[in-house]
Protein backbone atom coordinates (compact mmCIF):
# COMPACT_ATOMS: atom_id res chain seq x y z
CA UNK A 1 0.00 0.00 0.00
CA UNK A 2 1.24 3.47 -0.50
CA UNK A 3 3.21 5.02 -3.15
CA UNK A 4 6.93 4.48 -3.07
CA UNK A 5 9.30 7.78 -3.30
CA UNK A 6 11.35 7.68 -6.27
CA UNK A 7 14.45 8.26 -4.17
CA UNK A 8 14.08 4.86 -2.01
CA UNK A 9 12.62 1.68 -2.23
CA UNK A 10 11.60 2.45 1.65
CA UNK A 11 8.80 4.56 2.36
CA UNK A 12 9.95 7.09 5.09
CA UNK A 13 8.26 7.52 8.14
CA UNK A 14 7.52 10.85 10.16
CA UNK A 15 6.04 11.05 13.40
CA UNK A 16 4.78 14.68 14.91
CA UNK A 17 5.57 13.31 18.79
CA UNK A 18 4.01 15.06 21.37
CA UNK A 19 6.39 15.06 24.72
CA UNK A 20 3.65 16.12 26.89
CA UNK A 21 4.20 18.75 30.00
CA UNK A 22 7.74 17.01 30.83
CA UNK A 23 7.12 14.62 33.37
CA UNK A 24 7.85 10.74 32.05
CA UNK A 25 4.75 10.08 34.12
CA UNK A 26 3.05 11.42 31.49
CA UNK A 27 4.54 10.58 28.03
CA UNK A 28 2.14 7.95 26.50
CA UNK A 29 3.86 4.41 25.29
CA UNK A 30 3.33 5.57 21.94
CA UNK A 31 5.05 8.91 21.84
CA UNK A 32 8.09 6.60 23.39
CA UNK A 33 8.02 3.89 21.16
CA UNK A 34 7.77 6.89 17.69
CA UNK A 35 11.27 7.89 19.75
CA UNK A 36 12.58 4.41 19.54
CA UNK A 37 11.94 3.99 16.43
CA UNK A 38 13.51 7.05 14.65
CA UNK A 39 16.82 7.64 13.45
CA UNK A 40 16.69 11.52 13.23
CA UNK A 41 15.42 13.19 15.92
CA UNK A 42 14.07 17.09 14.98
CA UNK A 43 13.13 20.03 17.02
CA UNK A 44 13.55 22.78 19.12
CA UNK A 45 16.58 22.15 20.91
CA UNK A 46 15.24 22.55 24.29
CA UNK A 47 12.15 19.61 22.87
CA UNK A 48 15.24 17.50 21.80
CA UNK A 49 16.98 17.27 24.89
CA UNK A 50 13.38 17.19 26.84
CA UNK A 51 13.04 13.67 24.73
CA UNK A 52 16.04 11.98 25.51
CA UNK A 53 18.31 10.20 25.92
CA UNK A 54 18.72 8.58 22.45
CA UNK A 55 21.31 6.30 21.08
CA UNK A 56 24.75 7.07 19.51
CA UNK A 57 22.80 5.50 15.92
CA UNK A 58 20.48 8.64 16.20
CA UNK A 59 20.75 11.47 15.18
CA UNK A 60 19.59 14.90 16.45
CA UNK A 61 18.68 17.70 14.98
CA UNK A 62 17.71 20.70 17.55
CA UNK A 63 17.21 23.94 16.30
CA UNK A 64 16.06 27.46 17.09
CA UNK A 65 12.34 27.95 18.68
CA UNK A 66 11.35 30.15 15.52
CA UNK A 67 11.47 28.20 12.76
CA UNK A 68 8.85 25.67 12.79
CA UNK A 69 8.31 25.66 8.91
CA UNK A 70 11.90 25.19 8.36
CA UNK A 71 12.11 22.63 10.41
CA UNK A 72 8.99 20.38 9.15
CA UNK A 73 10.40 20.91 5.71
CA UNK A 74 13.63 19.40 6.95
CA UNK A 75 11.57 16.67 8.64
CA UNK A 76 10.19 15.85 4.79
CA UNK A 77 13.33 16.13 3.26
CA UNK A 78 14.79 13.45 5.47
CA UNK A 79 11.85 11.15 5.43
CA UNK A 80 11.32 11.75 1.75
CA UNK A 81 15.05 9.86 1.23
CA UNK A 82 13.35 6.84 3.32
CA UNK A 83 14.32 7.35 6.85
CA UNK A 84 12.63 7.44 9.81
CA UNK A 85 12.33 10.59 11.59
CA UNK A 86 10.57 11.84 14.82
CA UNK A 87 9.70 15.91 14.82
CA UNK A 88 9.51 16.57 19.02
CA UNK A 89 6.75 18.96 20.70
CA UNK A 90 5.89 20.08 24.24
CA UNK A 91 2.67 18.95 25.32
CA UNK A 92 0.46 17.93 22.59
CA UNK A 93 1.65 18.78 18.90
CA UNK A 94 -2.24 18.97 17.88
CA UNK A 95 -2.33 21.74 20.15
CA UNK A 96 -0.38 25.37 19.22
CA UNK A 97 2.36 23.35 18.25
CA UNK A 98 4.29 21.44 15.69
CA UNK A 99 1.60 19.10 13.57
CA UNK A 100 0.38 22.10 11.98
CA UNK A 101 3.74 23.44 10.90
CA UNK A 102 4.27 20.29 9.31
CA UNK A 103 0.92 20.00 7.82
CA UNK A 104 1.74 23.25 6.45
CA UNK A 105 4.30 22.53 4.95
CA UNK A 106 2.59 19.49 3.10
CA UNK A 107 0.14 21.44 1.82
CA UNK A 108 2.76 23.67 0.36
CA UNK A 109 5.00 20.57 -0.96
CA UNK A 110 4.94 19.73 -4.64
CA UNK A 111 7.53 17.10 -4.19
CA UNK A 112 5.14 13.68 -4.80
CA UNK A 113 8.23 12.18 -2.35
CA UNK A 114 6.97 14.40 0.61
CA UNK A 115 3.26 13.51 0.46
CA UNK A 116 3.80 9.79 0.50
CA UNK A 117 5.69 9.64 3.56
CA UNK A 118 3.78 7.41 6.07
CA UNK A 119 3.03 10.44 8.78
CA UNK A 120 1.66 9.96 11.82
CA UNK A 121 0.89 12.53 14.77
CA UNK A 122 1.34 11.19 18.44
CA UNK A 123 -0.79 13.00 20.47
CA UNK A 124 0.43 14.25 24.09
CA UNK A 125 -1.13 15.37 27.31
CA UNK A 126 -1.01 19.34 26.43
CA UNK A 127 -0.26 22.17 29.66
CA UNK A 128 -3.86 23.13 30.19
CA UNK A 129 -4.84 19.29 31.26
CA UNK A 130 -1.53 18.86 33.40
CA UNK A 131 -2.40 22.48 35.11
CA UNK A 132 -5.85 21.36 35.61
CA UNK A 133 -5.26 18.08 36.86
CA UNK A 134 -2.76 19.27 39.88
CA UNK A 135 -5.60 22.15 41.03
CA UNK A 136 -8.79 19.39 40.20
CA UNK A 137 -11.04 20.41 37.47
CA UNK A 138 -11.52 23.35 36.43
CA UNK A 139 -11.85 22.23 32.47
CA UNK A 140 -14.64 19.99 34.09
CA UNK A 141 -17.37 22.12 31.87
CA UNK A 142 -17.12 24.13 29.01
CA UNK A 143 -14.10 25.36 27.97
CA UNK A 144 -11.90 27.34 25.19
CA UNK A 145 -7.53 27.15 24.39
CA UNK A 146 -6.64 30.41 22.90
CA UNK A 147 -3.26 31.20 22.07
CA UNK A 148 -2.55 35.39 22.99
CA UNK A 149 0.28 35.48 20.26
CA UNK A 150 -0.22 37.94 17.67
CA UNK A 151 2.89 36.87 15.78
CA UNK A 152 0.90 34.78 12.57
CA UNK A 153 -2.55 36.45 13.65
CA UNK A 154 -4.22 40.18 13.62
CA UNK A 155 -4.88 41.08 17.33
CA UNK A 156 -8.48 41.57 16.44
CA UNK A 157 -9.04 38.16 15.88
CA UNK A 158 -7.73 37.66 19.31
CA UNK A 159 -9.53 40.38 20.72
CA UNK A 160 -12.77 38.82 18.85
CA UNK A 161 -11.84 35.78 20.06
CA UNK A 162 -11.65 37.01 23.86
CA UNK A 163 -14.74 38.92 23.82
CA UNK A 164 -17.15 35.82 22.67
CA UNK A 165 -15.20 33.28 24.72
CA UNK A 166 -16.43 35.60 27.76
CA UNK A 167 -19.65 36.51 26.54
CA UNK A 168 -20.24 32.53 26.20
CA UNK A 169 -19.41 31.96 29.66
CA UNK A 170 -16.41 29.59 28.55
CA UNK A 171 -13.80 28.50 30.90
CA UNK A 172 -10.47 29.75 29.18
CA UNK A 173 -7.02 28.66 28.79
CA UNK A 174 -4.73 31.29 27.26
CA UNK A 175 -1.27 29.79 25.40
CA UNK A 176 1.70 31.62 24.40
CA UNK A 177 0.32 34.79 27.15
CA UNK A 178 3.32 37.28 27.69
CA UNK A 179 6.39 37.22 26.07
CA UNK A 180 8.75 40.17 25.48
CA UNK A 181 8.12 40.58 22.05
CA UNK A 182 4.48 40.89 23.22
CA UNK A 183 4.55 42.74 26.46
CA UNK A 184 0.72 44.60 26.41
CA UNK A 185 -1.36 42.02 24.92
CA UNK A 186 -2.40 39.82 28.01
CA UNK A 187 -3.12 43.19 30.23
CA UNK A 188 -5.73 43.73 27.28
CA UNK A 189 -6.70 40.01 27.04
CA UNK A 190 -7.83 40.49 31.28
CA UNK A 191 -9.54 43.94 30.22
CA UNK A 192 -11.62 42.56 27.87
CA UNK A 193 -12.35 39.06 30.19
CA UNK A 194 -13.02 41.50 33.36
CA UNK A 195 -15.65 43.37 31.37
CA UNK A 196 -18.19 40.34 31.15
CA UNK A 197 -16.79 38.56 34.81
CA UNK A 198 -16.56 39.11 38.03
CA UNK A 199 -13.65 40.05 39.14
CA UNK A 200 -14.21 36.78 41.47
CA UNK A 201 -14.05 34.63 38.61
CA UNK A 202 -10.92 32.02 39.85
CA UNK A 203 -7.46 32.21 37.62
CA UNK A 204 -5.20 29.59 38.20
CA UNK A 205 -1.66 29.95 37.21
CA UNK A 206 0.26 27.06 36.17
CA UNK A 207 4.25 27.16 35.27
CA UNK A 208 6.71 24.40 34.20
CA UNK A 209 3.78 22.32 35.16
CA UNK A 210 5.25 18.74 35.20
CA UNK A 211 9.12 19.81 35.57
CA UNK A 212 11.27 19.83 38.45
CA UNK A 213 10.46 24.11 39.14
CA UNK A 214 6.62 23.18 38.64
CA UNK A 215 4.56 26.11 40.43
CA UNK A 216 0.85 26.63 40.67
CA UNK A 217 -0.65 29.81 41.94
CA UNK A 218 -4.59 30.38 42.20
CA UNK A 219 -5.70 34.41 42.61
CA UNK A 220 -8.59 36.05 40.72
CA UNK A 221 -9.15 37.94 37.92
CA UNK A 222 -9.85 40.90 39.92
CA UNK A 223 -5.95 40.04 40.92
CA UNK A 224 -4.07 38.87 38.38
CA UNK A 225 -1.43 41.08 36.88
CA UNK A 226 0.46 40.46 33.77
CA UNK A 227 4.12 40.60 35.59
CA UNK A 228 2.18 37.10 37.68
CA UNK A 229 3.34 35.36 34.46
CA UNK A 230 5.80 34.79 31.70
CA UNK A 231 5.95 32.38 28.68
CA UNK A 232 6.13 29.25 30.54
CA UNK A 233 2.65 29.72 32.24
CA UNK A 234 -0.65 28.55 30.90
CA UNK A 235 -3.58 31.07 32.37
CA UNK A 236 -6.59 29.20 33.49
CA UNK A 237 -9.94 32.14 34.22
CA UNK A 238 -12.66 29.94 35.83
CA UNK A 239 -16.78 30.59 34.30
CA UNK A 240 -19.09 31.89 36.47
CA UNK A 241 -19.47 28.22 38.02
CA UNK A 242 -16.10 27.27 38.83
CA UNK A 243 -15.91 26.79 42.81
CA UNK A 244 -13.30 26.26 45.63
CA UNK A 245 -12.91 23.81 47.70
CA UNK A 246 -10.45 24.68 50.54
CA UNK A 247 -7.54 21.80 51.16
CA UNK A 248 -7.61 20.96 55.23
CA UNK A 249 -3.61 20.20 54.97
CA UNK A 250 -3.16 24.05 53.52
CA UNK A 251 -2.18 25.12 50.22
CA UNK A 252 -4.10 25.92 47.52
CA UNK A 253 -7.79 25.12 47.18
CA UNK A 254 -9.19 22.68 44.85
CA UNK A 255 -10.65 24.33 41.90
CA UNK A 256 -13.80 22.68 40.09
CA UNK A 257 -16.00 23.57 37.32
CA UNK A 258 -19.21 21.58 37.76
CA UNK A 259 -20.89 19.58 35.65
CA UNK A 260 -24.13 21.65 36.19
CA UNK A 261 -25.18 24.96 35.74
CA UNK A 262 -27.07 27.38 38.05
CA UNK A 263 -28.03 26.68 41.71
CA UNK B 1 2.21 15.67 56.72
CA UNK B 2 -1.51 15.72 56.33
CA UNK B 3 -4.35 14.85 58.69
CA UNK B 4 -5.20 11.38 59.64
CA UNK B 5 -8.84 10.01 59.21
CA UNK B 6 -9.72 8.84 62.70
CA UNK B 7 -10.96 5.54 60.94
CA UNK B 8 -7.57 4.46 60.49
CA UNK B 9 -4.13 4.93 61.03
CA UNK B 10 -3.30 4.93 57.19
CA UNK B 11 -4.08 7.98 55.07
CA UNK B 12 -6.26 6.77 51.80
CA UNK B 13 -5.62 7.68 48.89
CA UNK B 14 -7.68 8.49 45.63
CA UNK B 15 -6.58 8.92 42.38
CA UNK B 16 -9.01 9.36 39.34
CA UNK B 17 -7.61 7.81 36.40
CA UNK B 18 -7.74 8.92 33.26
CA UNK B 19 -7.42 5.63 31.13
CA UNK B 20 -7.27 8.08 27.16
CA UNK B 21 -9.29 7.07 24.48
CA UNK B 22 -8.98 3.53 25.08
CA UNK B 23 -5.87 2.28 22.41
CA UNK B 24 -2.88 1.45 25.32
CA UNK B 25 -0.40 3.00 23.77
CA UNK B 26 -2.18 5.97 24.65
CA UNK B 27 -2.54 5.53 28.62
CA UNK B 28 -0.18 7.20 30.22
CA UNK B 29 2.48 5.83 32.56
CA UNK B 30 1.19 7.49 35.80
CA UNK B 31 -2.14 6.05 34.86
CA UNK B 32 -0.88 2.35 34.49
CA UNK B 33 0.68 2.89 37.49
CA UNK B 34 -2.12 4.27 39.91
CA UNK B 35 -3.99 1.54 38.70
CA UNK B 36 -1.44 -1.18 39.70
CA UNK B 37 -1.36 0.38 43.43
CA UNK B 38 -5.01 0.62 43.77
CA UNK B 39 -6.81 -1.70 46.16
CA UNK B 40 -10.12 -0.91 44.97
CA UNK B 41 -11.37 -0.09 41.65
CA UNK B 42 -14.61 2.40 40.76
CA UNK B 43 -15.78 3.20 37.84
CA UNK B 44 -18.47 2.83 35.27
CA UNK B 45 -18.69 -1.03 34.49
CA UNK B 46 -17.66 -0.62 30.57
CA UNK B 47 -14.57 1.76 31.81
CA UNK B 48 -13.44 -0.56 34.73
CA UNK B 49 -13.42 -3.70 32.01
CA UNK B 50 -11.16 -1.23 29.96
CA UNK B 51 -8.59 -0.52 32.47
CA UNK B 52 -8.09 -3.59 33.73
CA UNK B 53 -6.86 -7.14 33.36
CA UNK B 54 -6.26 -7.07 37.47
CA UNK B 55 -4.85 -9.14 40.14
CA UNK B 56 -7.51 -10.76 42.38
CA UNK B 57 -6.29 -8.85 44.90
CA UNK B 58 -8.01 -6.26 43.68
CA UNK B 59 -11.60 -5.56 44.23
CA UNK B 60 -13.76 -4.37 41.05
CA UNK B 61 -16.72 -1.72 41.64
CA UNK B 62 -18.60 -1.19 38.05
CA UNK B 63 -21.87 0.85 37.84
CA UNK B 64 -24.30 2.27 36.10
CA UNK B 65 -23.22 5.11 33.52
CA UNK B 66 -25.29 7.40 35.30
CA UNK B 67 -24.37 7.34 39.14
CA UNK B 68 -21.37 9.36 38.74
CA UNK B 69 -22.14 11.39 42.29
CA UNK B 70 -22.87 8.32 43.87
CA UNK B 71 -19.70 6.61 42.74
CA UNK B 72 -17.61 9.32 43.69
CA UNK B 73 -19.00 9.28 47.27
CA UNK B 74 -18.34 5.67 47.58
CA UNK B 75 -14.72 5.92 46.78
CA UNK B 76 -14.35 8.55 49.00
CA UNK B 77 -16.28 6.59 51.88
CA UNK B 78 -13.31 3.52 50.65
CA UNK B 79 -10.48 6.04 50.85
CA UNK B 80 -11.18 7.96 54.49
CA UNK B 81 -11.24 4.40 55.54
CA UNK B 82 -7.79 4.34 54.73
CA UNK B 83 -8.07 2.26 50.78
CA UNK B 84 -6.05 2.77 48.04
CA UNK B 85 -8.83 3.60 45.15
CA UNK B 86 -9.10 4.41 41.67
CA UNK B 87 -11.95 5.68 40.18
CA UNK B 88 -11.40 5.52 36.56
CA UNK B 89 -12.79 7.48 32.92
CA UNK B 90 -12.16 7.24 29.73
CA UNK B 91 -10.22 10.22 27.98
CA UNK B 92 -9.21 13.04 30.36
CA UNK B 93 -11.36 12.97 33.88
CA UNK B 94 -10.81 16.54 34.08
CA UNK B 95 -12.97 16.51 30.34
CA UNK B 96 -16.92 16.06 31.02
CA UNK B 97 -15.85 13.60 33.09
CA UNK B 98 -15.64 11.93 36.78
CA UNK B 99 -12.94 14.73 37.85
CA UNK B 100 -15.61 17.15 38.76
CA UNK B 101 -18.04 14.86 40.31
CA UNK B 102 -15.63 13.31 42.75
CA UNK B 103 -14.75 17.51 43.42
CA UNK B 104 -18.67 17.52 43.76
CA UNK B 105 -18.74 14.90 45.84
CA UNK B 106 -15.89 16.35 48.20
CA UNK B 107 -17.16 20.21 47.94
CA UNK B 108 -20.38 18.70 49.82
CA UNK B 109 -18.91 16.63 52.30
CA UNK B 110 -18.78 17.68 56.48
CA UNK B 111 -16.85 14.06 56.89
CA UNK B 112 -13.10 15.64 57.33
CA UNK B 113 -11.79 12.17 56.96
CA UNK B 114 -13.03 12.66 53.47
CA UNK B 115 -11.10 16.01 53.08
CA UNK B 116 -7.97 13.64 54.47
CA UNK B 117 -7.82 11.55 51.18
CA UNK B 118 -4.56 11.96 49.74
CA UNK B 119 -6.65 12.99 46.08
CA UNK B 120 -4.77 12.78 42.89
CA UNK B 121 -6.38 13.86 39.32
CA UNK B 122 -4.60 11.68 36.35
CA UNK B 123 -4.65 13.37 33.45
CA UNK B 124 -5.66 11.17 30.03
CA UNK B 125 -5.66 12.30 26.51
CA UNK B 126 -9.27 13.07 25.36
CA UNK B 127 -11.43 12.37 22.24
CA UNK B 128 -10.84 15.59 20.58
CA UNK B 129 -7.12 15.07 20.77
CA UNK B 130 -7.32 11.51 19.63
CA UNK B 131 -9.96 12.36 16.59
CA UNK B 132 -7.48 15.35 15.92
CA UNK B 133 -4.39 13.29 16.08
CA UNK B 134 -5.85 10.73 13.38
CA UNK B 135 -6.99 13.36 10.52
CA UNK B 136 -4.00 16.09 11.01
CA UNK B 137 -4.15 19.25 13.29
CA UNK B 138 -8.11 20.06 13.02
CA UNK B 139 -7.30 21.64 16.63
CA UNK B 140 -4.20 23.50 15.70
CA UNK B 141 -5.32 26.58 16.43
CA UNK B 142 -7.61 28.50 18.89
CA UNK B 143 -10.63 25.83 19.41
CA UNK B 144 -13.45 25.12 21.88
CA UNK B 145 -14.92 21.79 24.09
CA UNK B 146 -18.77 22.03 24.49
CA UNK B 147 -20.82 19.27 25.96
CA UNK B 148 -24.39 19.15 24.25
CA UNK B 149 -26.20 17.37 26.84
CA UNK B 150 -28.62 19.28 28.76
CA UNK B 151 -28.89 16.91 31.55
CA UNK B 152 -27.38 18.95 34.16
CA UNK B 153 -27.20 22.69 32.32
CA UNK B 154 -30.08 24.47 30.58
CA UNK B 155 -30.15 24.10 26.79
CA UNK B 156 -29.98 28.34 26.81
CA UNK B 157 -26.43 28.07 28.44
CA UNK B 158 -25.65 25.56 25.47
CA UNK B 159 -26.96 27.81 22.65
CA UNK B 160 -25.30 31.08 23.77
CA UNK B 161 -22.11 29.21 24.11
CA UNK B 162 -22.52 27.85 20.43
CA UNK B 163 -23.53 31.18 18.99
CA UNK B 164 -20.25 33.27 20.68
CA UNK B 165 -18.34 29.97 19.99
CA UNK B 166 -19.33 30.24 16.30
CA UNK B 167 -19.38 33.86 16.01
CA UNK B 168 -15.98 34.01 17.59
CA UNK B 169 -14.84 31.75 14.76
CA UNK B 170 -13.48 28.87 16.96
CA UNK B 171 -13.34 25.50 15.90
CA UNK B 172 -14.95 23.23 18.06
CA UNK B 173 -15.63 19.70 19.20
CA UNK B 174 -18.75 18.70 20.58
CA UNK B 175 -18.85 15.96 23.50
CA UNK B 176 -21.91 13.86 24.27
CA UNK B 177 -23.80 14.93 20.94
CA UNK B 178 -26.67 12.72 20.71
CA UNK B 179 -28.58 10.03 22.66
CA UNK B 180 -31.63 8.55 22.42
CA UNK B 181 -33.14 11.03 25.49
CA UNK B 182 -31.64 14.04 23.42
CA UNK B 183 -32.60 13.39 20.35
CA UNK B 184 -33.14 17.10 18.65
CA UNK B 185 -30.14 19.21 20.27
CA UNK B 186 -27.09 18.09 17.57
CA UNK B 187 -29.52 19.43 14.94
CA UNK B 188 -30.00 22.60 16.14
CA UNK B 189 -26.64 23.07 16.95
CA UNK B 190 -25.63 22.37 13.53
CA UNK B 191 -28.40 24.82 12.99
CA UNK B 192 -26.54 27.62 14.71
CA UNK B 193 -23.24 27.00 13.62
CA UNK B 194 -25.04 27.07 9.96
CA UNK B 195 -25.55 30.51 10.31
CA UNK B 196 -22.37 32.54 10.82
CA UNK B 197 -20.06 29.72 9.24
CA UNK B 198 -19.81 28.62 5.52
CA UNK B 199 -21.17 25.12 4.49
CA UNK B 200 -17.72 24.07 3.37
CA UNK B 201 -16.15 24.30 7.20
CA UNK B 202 -15.03 20.99 7.29
CA UNK B 203 -16.41 18.56 10.07
CA UNK B 204 -14.46 15.26 11.36
CA UNK B 205 -16.35 12.97 12.93
CA UNK B 206 -14.49 10.35 14.92
CA UNK B 207 -15.85 7.18 16.30
CA UNK B 208 -14.47 4.73 18.79
CA UNK B 209 -11.34 6.21 18.20
CA UNK B 210 -8.59 4.06 19.80
CA UNK B 211 -10.71 1.08 20.01
CA UNK B 212 -11.26 -1.80 17.71
CA UNK B 213 -13.78 -0.56 16.02
CA UNK B 214 -12.55 3.34 15.34
CA UNK B 215 -13.98 4.98 12.63
CA UNK B 216 -12.94 8.84 11.51
CA UNK B 217 -15.54 10.33 8.25
CA UNK B 218 -14.73 13.59 7.14
CA UNK B 219 -17.77 15.39 5.90
CA UNK B 220 -18.86 19.24 5.64
CA UNK B 221 -21.35 21.46 7.79
CA UNK B 222 -23.65 21.72 4.76
CA UNK B 223 -23.33 18.26 4.71
CA UNK B 224 -23.59 16.60 8.13
CA UNK B 225 -26.88 15.08 9.42
CA UNK B 226 -27.55 14.31 13.24
CA UNK B 227 -27.99 10.46 11.77
CA UNK B 228 -24.17 10.09 11.08
CA UNK B 229 -23.62 10.97 14.74
CA UNK B 230 -24.35 8.92 18.01
CA UNK B 231 -23.43 9.37 21.64
CA UNK B 232 -19.46 7.55 20.82
CA UNK B 233 -18.80 10.05 18.14
CA UNK B 234 -17.03 12.94 18.83
CA UNK B 235 -17.86 15.96 16.20
CA UNK B 236 -15.43 18.89 15.32
CA UNK B 237 -16.06 21.33 13.41
CA UNK B 238 -13.45 23.49 11.56
CA UNK B 239 -12.98 27.10 11.52
CA UNK B 240 -12.87 29.27 8.58
CA UNK B 241 -9.31 28.80 8.42
CA UNK B 242 -9.63 24.84 8.37
CA UNK B 243 -7.68 23.40 5.28
CA UNK B 244 -8.07 19.77 3.51
CA UNK B 245 -4.70 18.39 2.00
CA UNK B 246 -5.47 15.42 -0.15
CA UNK B 247 -3.71 11.82 0.76
CA UNK B 248 -2.45 10.22 -2.35
CA UNK B 249 -2.85 6.38 -1.06
CA UNK B 250 -6.37 7.71 -1.20
CA UNK B 251 -8.80 7.19 2.26
CA UNK B 252 -10.26 10.67 4.19
CA UNK B 253 -7.90 14.04 3.90
CA UNK B 254 -5.53 15.54 6.42
CA UNK B 255 -7.12 18.43 8.11
CA UNK B 256 -5.38 21.27 9.58
CA UNK B 257 -5.75 24.85 10.93
CA UNK B 258 -3.08 26.75 10.36
CA UNK B 259 -1.22 28.78 12.79
CA UNK B 260 -1.63 31.68 11.02
CA UNK B 261 -4.54 33.48 10.39
CA UNK B 262 -5.74 35.17 6.69
CA UNK B 263 -4.20 34.69 3.91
Amino acid sequence: MGTMSDASAVRGHLWVVGLGPGDLAWRTPEASAALAAADHIVGYETYVQMAGPFRPDQTLHGSDNRVELDRARHAFTLAAQGARVAVVSSGDPGVFAMASAVLEALDGASDPAWHAVELTIVPGLTAAQAAAARVGAPLGHDFCLLSLSDNLKPWEVIENRLVHATAGDFVMAFYNPISKARPWQLGRAFEIVRAHRTGEAVVVLGRDIGRPDERIRLTTLADVRPEDVDMRTVVLIGSSTTRLIPRPEGGEAWVYTPRFYGK
